[in-house]
């Protein structure tokens, strides 16, 4: 139930709808969310635009934290830039819950490139609720 | 010249078109870039996803460090969310260069929501040569 | 009062007495602390270690924190290296309270070395109860 | 050699034995270092500060740059903390080079106390040269 739920408010969410984020995995602690970059990603010079990364990065642990069954808020987020993404090359985050404590929970995440990990964050939530 | 010229490439990157970021105010060393959240970058719990933030801050502090003339890319972006963005609010971040070396640059930037400062982040550039 | 305690706290903390650093000044949501970087704070390289700036950082960020009344343990904190630190030149550390909620902390903080500003960080605090 | 240089550095740098750290492994792009929290490591709360723990951090994060055989000067380092290290309990800190380009080197590592991870954190470095 929690996860068709994640699953289909992933699908739902306007923001994901527009950069072109989709859910590719859900386990018990993390997640895993795609994206291809496309020529509407790049900036001024011509390169994949990292708030595409850095939202990937954030929705993976987002998610992550919401395999546990409490919605959380970003307090930070913090992302790594190891090598530009290419265009139509699809990337995968995978977020994970790293220490959930009572009101805090901190998770990590990796972007991949096929099998080459370019970006890599971490985040800090802090609890509001529990998912629906 | 230059300031001509970041005008007009942030006119044109596809991205900021994407999620809404348009150019407010450029001086050296410094940037102000705008974004109204509407409904299309709500996530699944309806709030304003941080993304379009980080997005926005990232902005906001590469376009700080081209107005000093070099080009970057970044090596890592941290952001701090203090409070939601709102619907219909605009947003403005201001973005600043606080030490630039030989090779690399520091910024930070502030996004605010009318007075209100609601996140702020720090990132750190690495310079791969001039803006043309 | 708060004022008092915090001074004499801060006097008889046993790791800021171990690494050298002092309380130069206190007001409500800021704190400034010192330390002179001599032999013993460098690393193998001859440099002053970032362990001090960052301890300075983080302890100039807490006694920010502790100046509104609440005590708080570190949850996450980052810091950028602008310039080394050198030996004999005194390092102030002014801490700020940027945002303060109900149960999280944002603060920042510059390092100076005269006037130059040689590094800057911030942290996210939680709150654990009152300052007694 | 390399290994040999590097153990020997450790060993007298001053910073490291003023707040009590010392390599227990060297390994090709990773490095572990240890500490015993005591009371000197405590702050005004009576815990163990946080600085103990971003200096275990960064040395351990800046001799795994080293067993690469570049010198590296960290530009930015973050850490997260989980829960509170305790008095008399070694904390043991791996670091790990993630991503090891011309000029940066990006750098993660945890901190144990016995099997429970209790901090994380990241760095990333600047290349000013090779090992002697």
């Amino acid at each position: 139930m929690l996860f068709n739920h994640l699953c289909q408010t992933v699908e739902e969410s306007p923001f994901y709808q527009l950069i072109g984020i989709r859910l590719a995995a859900l386990g018990n602690g993390w997640a895993e969310l795609t994206a291809v970059p496309l020529e509407k990603h790049t900036n001024a010079l011509g390169l994949v635009h990292g708030g595409l990364i850095m939202s990937l990065l954030d929705a993976a642990m987002g998610n992550a934290v919401r395999t546990t069954g409490v919605k959380g808020v970003t307090a930070q987020c913090q992302t790594s830039f190891f090598s530009p993404a290419r265009l139509e090359t699809s990337l995968r985050a995978r977020g994970e819950v790293v220490k959930k404590g009572g009101r805090l929970v901190f998770a990590q995440a990796s972007v991949f490139a096929g099998n080459e990990e370019i970006a890599q964050g971490n985040a800090t939530f802090f609890i509001i609720g529990n998912v629906d």
